[in-house]
Protein backbone atom coordinates (compact mmCIF):
# COMPACT_ATOMS: atom_id res chain seq x y z
CA UNK A 1 0.00 0.00 0.00
CA UNK A 2 2.65 2.43 0.51
CA UNK A 3 4.32 2.07 -2.57
CA UNK A 4 1.06 3.18 -4.13
CA UNK A 5 0.11 5.86 -2.12
CA UNK A 6 3.86 7.28 -2.88
CA UNK A 7 3.76 6.93 -6.86
CA UNK A 8 0.07 7.96 -7.10
CA UNK A 9 0.55 11.31 -7.27
CA UNK A 10 3.34 11.20 -9.55
CA UNK A 11 1.62 9.34 -11.89
CA UNK A 12 -1.36 11.99 -11.69
CA UNK A 13 1.47 15.06 -12.00
CA UNK A 14 2.85 12.96 -15.14
CA UNK A 15 -0.48 12.20 -16.59
CA UNK A 16 -2.03 15.71 -16.32
CA UNK A 17 0.94 17.56 -17.60
CA UNK A 18 -0.21 17.95 -21.17
CA UNK A 19 -2.67 19.72 -20.16
CA UNK A 20 -2.13 23.90 -19.34
CA UNK A 21 0.58 25.54 -21.16
CA UNK A 22 3.83 27.92 -20.23
CA UNK A 23 4.47 30.72 -22.65
CA UNK A 24 8.28 31.47 -23.47
CA UNK A 25 10.16 34.02 -24.68
CA UNK A 26 13.85 35.45 -24.28
CA UNK A 27 14.67 37.41 -20.89
CA UNK A 28 15.90 40.54 -23.04
CA UNK A 29 12.70 40.23 -25.17
CA UNK A 30 11.59 43.74 -25.80
CA UNK A 31 9.65 44.38 -29.24
CA UNK A 32 6.20 43.66 -27.35
CA UNK A 33 4.50 41.64 -30.37
CA UNK A 34 1.70 40.10 -29.44
CA UNK A 35 2.98 36.72 -29.74
CA UNK A 36 5.17 34.13 -27.82
CA UNK A 37 8.52 33.08 -29.03
CA UNK A 38 7.53 29.04 -27.81
CA UNK A 39 4.98 27.74 -25.83
CA UNK A 40 4.97 24.58 -23.54
CA UNK A 41 2.20 22.02 -23.40
CA UNK A 42 3.43 19.07 -21.21
CA UNK A 43 6.07 17.74 -23.56
CA UNK A 44 4.92 19.38 -26.85
CA UNK A 45 6.63 22.47 -27.36
CA UNK A 46 5.13 24.79 -30.00
CA UNK A 47 7.68 27.22 -32.21
CA UNK A 48 6.40 30.55 -33.62
CA UNK A 49 7.26 31.70 -37.27
CA UNK A 50 10.74 32.68 -37.53
CA UNK A 51 12.31 34.95 -40.07
CA UNK A 52 16.45 34.92 -40.70
CA UNK A 53 17.86 38.28 -40.32
CA UNK A 54 20.59 40.45 -39.93
CA UNK A 55 20.37 41.81 -36.43
CA UNK A 56 21.98 45.33 -36.88
CA UNK A 57 19.93 45.83 -40.23
CA UNK A 58 16.63 43.69 -39.30
CA UNK A 59 16.52 42.83 -43.06
CA UNK A 60 17.28 39.56 -44.26
CA UNK A 61 21.33 38.80 -45.08
CA UNK A 62 22.20 39.59 -48.89
CA UNK A 63 23.25 35.43 -49.49
CA UNK A 64 20.44 33.03 -49.47
CA UNK A 65 22.62 30.77 -47.46
CA UNK A 66 23.36 33.31 -44.86
CA UNK A 67 19.54 33.90 -44.49
CA UNK A 68 18.43 30.17 -43.77
CA UNK A 69 21.36 29.83 -41.06
CA UNK A 70 20.07 33.13 -39.73
CA UNK A 71 17.02 32.18 -39.49
CA UNK A 72 18.02 27.91 -38.14
CA UNK A 73 20.20 29.78 -35.48
CA UNK A 74 16.91 31.92 -34.51
CA UNK A 75 14.81 28.58 -34.47
CA UNK A 76 17.15 26.75 -32.10
CA UNK A 77 17.46 29.75 -29.95
CA UNK A 78 13.89 29.40 -29.18
CA UNK A 79 14.44 25.20 -28.82
CA UNK A 80 16.76 26.33 -26.42
CA UNK A 81 15.10 28.16 -24.26
CA UNK A 82 13.73 25.03 -23.10
CA UNK A 83 16.35 23.14 -23.27
CA UNK A 84 15.36 21.14 -26.47
CA UNK A 85 17.80 21.33 -29.79
CA UNK A 86 16.72 20.92 -33.45
CA UNK A 87 16.31 16.64 -32.88
CA UNK A 88 13.47 17.45 -30.95
CA UNK A 89 11.41 18.66 -33.64
CA UNK A 90 8.39 16.60 -35.07
CA UNK A 91 6.80 19.21 -37.30
CA UNK A 92 7.90 22.11 -39.34
CA UNK A 93 6.41 24.27 -41.80
CA UNK A 94 8.57 26.85 -44.60
CA UNK A 95 7.06 29.00 -46.50
CA UNK A 96 9.10 30.47 -49.04
CA UNK A 97 7.86 32.96 -52.41
CA UNK A 98 10.58 31.54 -54.34
CA UNK A 99 11.21 27.59 -54.85
CA UNK A 100 14.16 28.07 -56.94
CA UNK A 101 15.60 28.31 -53.35
CA UNK A 102 14.35 24.82 -52.22
CA UNK A 103 18.14 23.27 -53.31
CA UNK A 104 20.07 25.88 -51.51
CA UNK A 105 17.57 25.55 -48.31
CA UNK A 106 18.05 21.88 -48.45
CA UNK A 107 21.82 21.87 -48.22
CA UNK A 108 21.84 24.10 -45.41
CA UNK A 109 19.08 22.79 -43.37
CA UNK A 110 19.83 19.29 -43.71
CA UNK A 111 23.25 20.34 -41.42
CA UNK A 112 20.84 21.19 -38.49
CA UNK A 113 19.93 17.37 -37.59
CA UNK A 114 21.65 14.39 -36.58
CA UNK A 115 18.91 11.99 -35.73
CA UNK A 116 17.11 11.50 -38.31
CA UNK A 117 14.65 14.61 -39.69
CA UNK A 118 10.90 16.29 -38.56
CA UNK A 119 8.04 15.93 -41.39
CA UNK A 120 8.43 19.21 -43.52
CA UNK A 121 6.11 21.07 -45.57
CA UNK A 122 8.00 23.26 -48.19
CA UNK A 123 5.09 25.33 -49.47
CA UNK A 124 5.64 28.21 -52.27
CA UNK A 125 4.10 31.33 -50.69
CA UNK A 126 3.21 34.90 -51.05
CA UNK A 127 5.69 37.86 -50.08
CA UNK A 128 6.95 37.28 -46.44
CA UNK A 129 7.08 40.41 -43.64
CA UNK A 130 10.56 42.04 -43.78
CA UNK A 131 11.22 40.72 -47.27
CA UNK A 132 12.37 37.57 -45.80
CA UNK A 133 12.92 34.76 -48.56
CA UNK A 134 11.80 31.77 -45.52
CA UNK A 135 9.59 31.80 -42.66
CA UNK A 136 9.55 28.38 -40.66
CA UNK A 137 7.67 27.52 -37.63
CA UNK A 138 7.24 23.80 -36.28
CA UNK A 139 6.39 21.25 -32.97
CA UNK A 140 8.89 19.57 -30.73
CA UNK A 141 8.60 16.68 -28.14
CA UNK A 142 10.87 16.73 -25.79
CA UNK A 143 12.94 13.15 -26.30
CA UNK B 1 -5.66 -1.31 -1.38
CA UNK B 2 -9.03 -0.06 -1.75
CA UNK B 3 -7.87 3.75 -2.78
CA UNK B 4 -5.61 2.03 -5.51
CA UNK B 5 -8.17 -0.32 -6.34
CA UNK B 6 -10.34 3.07 -6.99
CA UNK B 7 -7.97 5.70 -8.29
CA UNK B 8 -6.14 2.78 -11.05
CA UNK B 9 -9.20 3.40 -13.29
CA UNK B 10 -9.35 6.82 -13.13
CA UNK B 11 -5.55 7.05 -13.79
CA UNK B 12 -6.03 4.68 -17.12
CA UNK B 13 -8.70 7.16 -18.32
CA UNK B 14 -6.66 10.21 -18.20
CA UNK B 15 -3.52 9.14 -19.50
CA UNK B 16 -6.05 7.26 -22.49
CA UNK B 17 -7.07 10.14 -23.22
CA UNK B 18 -4.96 11.44 -26.04
CA UNK B 19 -6.04 8.47 -27.65
CA UNK B 20 -9.00 8.65 -29.67
CA UNK B 21 -10.83 12.29 -31.19
CA UNK B 22 -14.05 13.88 -30.99
CA UNK B 23 -15.21 15.96 -34.20
CA UNK B 24 -17.08 19.52 -32.66
CA UNK B 25 -19.58 21.74 -35.07
CA UNK B 26 -22.27 23.71 -34.18
CA UNK B 27 -25.56 22.26 -33.38
CA UNK B 28 -27.15 24.32 -36.39
CA UNK B 29 -24.26 23.69 -39.03
CA UNK B 30 -26.08 22.66 -42.48
CA UNK B 31 -22.83 23.69 -45.00
CA UNK B 32 -21.74 20.27 -45.39
CA UNK B 33 -18.09 21.04 -46.25
CA UNK B 34 -16.04 18.23 -45.98
CA UNK B 35 -14.08 19.45 -42.76
CA UNK B 36 -15.25 20.21 -38.81
CA UNK B 37 -15.07 23.21 -37.09
CA UNK B 38 -12.99 21.81 -34.28
CA UNK B 39 -11.64 18.17 -33.26
CA UNK B 40 -10.88 17.59 -29.67
CA UNK B 41 -8.17 14.81 -28.66
CA UNK B 42 -7.44 14.21 -25.17
CA UNK B 43 -6.92 17.97 -24.10
CA UNK B 44 -5.67 18.82 -27.24
CA UNK B 45 -8.31 20.86 -29.33
CA UNK B 46 -7.48 21.41 -33.21
CA UNK B 47 -9.32 24.72 -35.04
CA UNK B 48 -10.55 24.67 -38.53
CA UNK B 49 -9.16 27.72 -40.81
CA UNK B 50 -11.60 30.34 -39.73
CA UNK B 51 -12.48 33.80 -42.13
CA UNK B 52 -13.92 36.63 -41.01
CA UNK B 53 -17.11 37.25 -42.58
CA UNK B 54 -20.04 39.47 -42.56
CA UNK B 55 -23.04 36.85 -41.75
CA UNK B 56 -25.89 38.69 -44.10
CA UNK B 57 -23.81 39.47 -46.80
CA UNK B 58 -21.22 35.75 -46.84
CA UNK B 59 -18.15 38.39 -47.92
CA UNK B 60 -15.27 39.75 -45.92
CA UNK B 61 -16.66 43.07 -44.11
CA UNK B 62 -15.27 46.33 -45.90
CA UNK B 63 -13.54 47.64 -43.10
CA UNK B 64 -10.26 45.63 -42.36
CA UNK B 65 -10.77 45.92 -38.69
CA UNK B 66 -14.28 44.69 -39.31
CA UNK B 67 -12.90 41.58 -40.88
CA UNK B 68 -10.45 40.68 -38.25
CA UNK B 69 -13.19 41.46 -35.33
CA UNK B 70 -15.15 38.75 -37.78
CA UNK B 71 -12.43 36.27 -37.84
CA UNK B 72 -11.67 36.19 -34.42
CA UNK B 73 -15.18 36.05 -32.85
CA UNK B 74 -15.98 33.07 -35.20
CA UNK B 75 -12.80 31.44 -33.77
CA UNK B 76 -13.55 32.12 -30.48
CA UNK B 77 -16.90 30.74 -31.29
CA UNK B 78 -15.13 27.29 -32.35
CA UNK B 79 -13.07 26.88 -28.97
CA UNK B 80 -16.55 27.60 -26.66
CA UNK B 81 -17.90 24.80 -28.45
CA UNK B 82 -15.20 23.20 -26.35
CA UNK B 83 -15.40 25.12 -22.81
CA UNK B 84 -12.39 27.18 -24.07
CA UNK B 85 -11.13 30.58 -24.84
CA UNK B 86 -8.14 31.88 -26.63
CA UNK B 87 -5.92 32.10 -23.96
CA UNK B 88 -6.06 28.22 -24.12
CA UNK B 89 -4.66 28.92 -27.77
CA UNK B 90 -1.16 27.44 -27.61
CA UNK B 91 -0.20 27.82 -31.44
CA UNK B 92 -1.72 29.69 -34.56
CA UNK B 93 -1.09 30.68 -38.25
CA UNK B 94 -2.67 33.46 -39.98
CA UNK B 95 -2.46 33.73 -44.00
CA UNK B 96 -2.68 36.86 -45.31
CA UNK B 97 -2.29 38.30 -49.08
CA UNK B 98 -1.36 41.79 -48.13
CA UNK B 99 1.71 42.25 -45.37
CA UNK B 100 0.64 45.85 -45.51
CA UNK B 101 -2.39 44.79 -43.38
CA UNK B 102 0.15 43.50 -40.40
CA UNK B 103 -0.40 46.44 -37.95
CA UNK B 104 -3.87 46.78 -38.28
CA UNK B 105 -4.21 43.04 -37.60
CA UNK B 106 -2.10 43.44 -34.52
CA UNK B 107 -4.01 45.67 -32.99
CA UNK B 108 -7.22 43.69 -32.66
CA UNK B 109 -5.23 40.86 -32.39
CA UNK B 110 -4.01 41.58 -28.76
CA UNK B 111 -7.05 42.36 -27.24
CA UNK B 112 -8.44 38.83 -27.43
CA UNK B 113 -6.01 37.70 -24.73
CA UNK B 114 -5.30 38.34 -20.96
CA UNK B 115 -2.87 35.85 -20.36
CA UNK B 116 0.25 35.23 -22.52
CA UNK B 117 0.57 34.87 -26.05
CA UNK B 118 0.20 31.32 -27.76
CA UNK B 119 2.95 31.37 -30.81
CA UNK B 120 2.26 32.51 -34.34
CA UNK B 121 3.25 32.50 -38.04
CA UNK B 122 2.10 35.29 -39.71
CA UNK B 123 2.32 33.98 -43.69
CA UNK B 124 2.16 36.44 -46.55
CA UNK B 125 -0.24 33.63 -49.00
CA UNK B 126 -2.26 34.02 -52.47
CA UNK B 127 -5.94 35.07 -52.66
CA UNK B 128 -7.74 33.37 -49.88
CA UNK B 129 -11.21 31.62 -50.06
CA UNK B 130 -13.94 34.56 -50.60
CA UNK B 131 -12.07 37.18 -50.82
CA UNK B 132 -10.79 37.57 -47.24
CA UNK B 133 -7.67 39.14 -46.55
CA UNK B 134 -7.17 36.67 -43.43
CA UNK B 135 -7.54 32.89 -42.42
CA UNK B 136 -6.44 31.58 -39.17
CA UNK B 137 -6.00 28.12 -37.77
CA UNK B 138 -4.37 26.80 -34.86
CA UNK B 139 -4.43 24.47 -31.62
CA UNK B 140 -5.48 25.14 -27.83
CA UNK B 141 -4.55 22.87 -25.14
CA UNK B 142 -7.07 23.10 -21.97
CA UNK B 143 -5.37 24.70 -19.03
CA UNK C 1 -0.92 -4.68 -3.71
CA UNK C 2 -0.04 -7.33 -6.21
CA UNK C 3 -2.92 -5.69 -8.26
CA UNK C 4 -1.36 -2.90 -7.97
CA UNK C 5 2.31 -3.53 -8.19
CA UNK C 6 1.66 -5.42 -11.63
CA UNK C 7 -0.41 -2.15 -13.13
CA UNK C 8 1.94 0.33 -12.20
CA UNK C 9 4.34 0.04 -14.21
CA UNK C 10 2.21 -0.42 -17.51
CA UNK C 11 0.67 3.48 -16.58
CA UNK C 12 3.94 4.77 -16.61
CA UNK C 13 4.64 3.42 -19.46
CA UNK C 14 1.58 4.83 -21.52
CA UNK C 15 1.90 8.08 -19.18
CA UNK C 16 5.40 8.26 -20.59
CA UNK C 17 4.68 7.78 -24.35
CA UNK C 18 3.99 11.23 -25.25
CA UNK C 19 7.82 12.02 -24.77
CA UNK C 20 9.61 11.17 -27.79
CA UNK C 21 9.33 10.85 -30.99
CA UNK C 22 10.19 7.94 -34.00
CA UNK C 23 10.66 8.80 -37.47
CA UNK C 24 9.00 7.02 -40.00
CA UNK C 25 9.71 6.23 -44.12
CA UNK C 26 9.03 3.75 -46.60
CA UNK C 27 11.17 1.04 -46.58
CA UNK C 28 12.12 1.63 -50.12
CA UNK C 29 12.65 5.36 -49.86
CA UNK C 30 15.99 6.78 -51.49
CA UNK C 31 15.30 10.21 -52.50
CA UNK C 32 17.71 11.34 -49.71
CA UNK C 33 15.21 14.88 -49.00
CA UNK C 34 15.62 15.81 -45.22
CA UNK C 35 12.11 15.34 -44.10
CA UNK C 36 10.68 12.15 -43.22
CA UNK C 37 7.34 11.16 -44.40
CA UNK C 38 5.87 10.63 -40.66
CA UNK C 39 6.99 11.29 -37.04
CA UNK C 40 4.99 9.57 -34.57
CA UNK C 41 5.14 10.50 -30.36
CA UNK C 42 3.10 8.84 -28.73
CA UNK C 43 -0.34 8.66 -30.13
CA UNK C 44 0.29 11.34 -32.57
CA UNK C 45 1.47 11.45 -35.68
CA UNK C 46 2.73 13.76 -38.19
CA UNK C 47 2.40 14.01 -41.89
CA UNK C 48 4.70 15.53 -44.12
CA UNK C 49 3.95 17.89 -46.80
CA UNK C 50 2.21 15.57 -49.58
CA UNK C 51 2.03 16.13 -53.43
CA UNK C 52 0.21 14.13 -55.88
CA UNK C 53 2.34 13.18 -58.77
CA UNK C 54 2.05 10.41 -61.08
CA UNK C 55 5.09 7.96 -60.29
CA UNK C 56 6.02 7.72 -64.07
CA UNK C 57 6.75 11.42 -64.84
CA UNK C 58 6.97 12.43 -61.00
CA UNK C 59 5.15 15.46 -62.41
CA UNK C 60 1.03 16.25 -61.84
CA UNK C 61 -1.71 14.01 -63.33
CA UNK C 62 -3.11 16.57 -65.94
CA UNK C 63 -6.51 16.03 -64.66
CA UNK C 64 -7.29 17.73 -61.54
CA UNK C 65 -9.27 14.89 -59.86
CA UNK C 66 -6.42 12.61 -60.76
CA UNK C 67 -3.90 14.68 -59.07
CA UNK C 68 -6.13 14.98 -55.80
CA UNK C 69 -6.79 11.19 -56.18
CA UNK C 70 -2.81 10.90 -56.36
CA UNK C 71 -2.34 13.32 -53.29
CA UNK C 72 -4.47 11.61 -51.09
CA UNK C 73 -3.32 7.74 -52.34
CA UNK C 74 0.30 9.38 -51.25
CA UNK C 75 -1.10 10.62 -47.99
CA UNK C 76 -2.61 7.75 -46.89
CA UNK C 77 0.37 5.08 -47.82
CA UNK C 78 1.78 7.60 -44.91
CA UNK C 79 -0.86 6.69 -42.57
CA UNK C 80 -0.64 3.17 -43.26
CA UNK C 81 2.78 3.02 -42.32
CA UNK C 82 2.11 3.49 -39.01
CA UNK C 83 -1.53 1.60 -39.24
CA UNK C 84 -3.28 4.70 -38.91
CA UNK C 85 -6.27 5.80 -41.91
CA UNK C 86 -7.60 8.68 -43.16
CA UNK C 87 -10.03 8.74 -40.01
CA UNK C 88 -7.25 9.26 -37.37
CA UNK C 89 -7.07 12.76 -38.49
CA UNK C 90 -7.25 15.68 -36.67
CA UNK C 91 -6.10 18.17 -38.35
CA UNK C 92 -4.59 19.14 -41.93
CA UNK C 93 -3.95 22.32 -44.01
CA UNK C 94 -4.35 22.25 -48.06
CA UNK C 95 -2.27 24.77 -49.60
CA UNK C 96 -3.42 25.43 -53.81
CA UNK C 97 -2.34 28.21 -55.76
CA UNK C 98 -5.71 28.32 -57.79
CA UNK C 99 -8.65 28.62 -55.44
CA UNK C 100 -11.25 27.55 -58.17
CA UNK C 101 -10.27 24.16 -57.84
CA UNK C 102 -11.78 24.54 -54.37
CA UNK C 103 -14.78 22.34 -55.45
CA UNK C 104 -13.17 20.16 -57.64
CA UNK C 105 -10.77 18.98 -54.75
CA UNK C 106 -13.45 19.01 -52.41
CA UNK C 107 -15.67 16.21 -54.22
CA UNK C 108 -12.76 13.89 -54.40
CA UNK C 109 -11.67 14.74 -50.81
CA UNK C 110 -15.07 13.98 -49.06
CA UNK C 111 -15.03 10.31 -50.09
CA UNK C 112 -11.70 9.49 -48.41
CA UNK C 113 -13.46 9.98 -44.55
CA UNK C 114 -16.31 7.84 -43.64
CA UNK C 115 -16.17 8.94 -39.32
CA UNK C 116 -16.08 12.86 -39.44
CA UNK C 117 -13.89 14.95 -40.77
CA UNK C 118 -10.62 16.41 -39.10
CA UNK C 119 -10.68 20.47 -39.25
CA UNK C 120 -9.07 21.73 -42.57
CA UNK C 121 -7.15 24.99 -43.66
CA UNK C 122 -7.76 25.72 -47.15
CA UNK C 123 -5.17 28.31 -48.47
CA UNK C 124 -4.30 29.92 -51.31
CA UNK C 125 -0.37 29.60 -51.92
CA UNK C 126 1.92 30.67 -54.29
CA UNK C 127 3.38 28.04 -56.60
CA UNK C 128 3.97 24.71 -55.12
CA UNK C 129 7.55 22.18 -56.04
CA UNK C 130 6.84 20.19 -58.94
CA UNK C 131 4.29 22.92 -60.70
CA UNK C 132 1.44 20.88 -58.90
CA UNK C 133 -2.00 22.17 -57.68
CA UNK C 134 -2.08 21.20 -53.85
CA UNK C 135 0.10 20.20 -51.40
CA UNK C 136 -1.63 18.43 -48.08
CA UNK C 137 0.33 18.01 -44.60
CA UNK C 138 -1.44 17.09 -41.60
CA UNK C 139 -1.71 15.39 -37.85
CA UNK C 140 -3.57 12.79 -36.74
CA UNK C 141 -4.30 10.70 -32.75
CA UNK C 142 -4.52 6.90 -32.85
CA UNK C 143 -8.55 6.26 -32.10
Amino acid sequence: MRIATLLLPLLLVSCAAPGGRRTVNPPDRTDGRPFSHGVLAGNTYYVAGTLGLDPETNAPPAAVEDEVRAMLDAFLAKLELVDMTMDDLVSVQVFCPDLSLYGAFNEVYATYFTEGYPVRAFIGSGELLRGCRFEMNGIAVRR
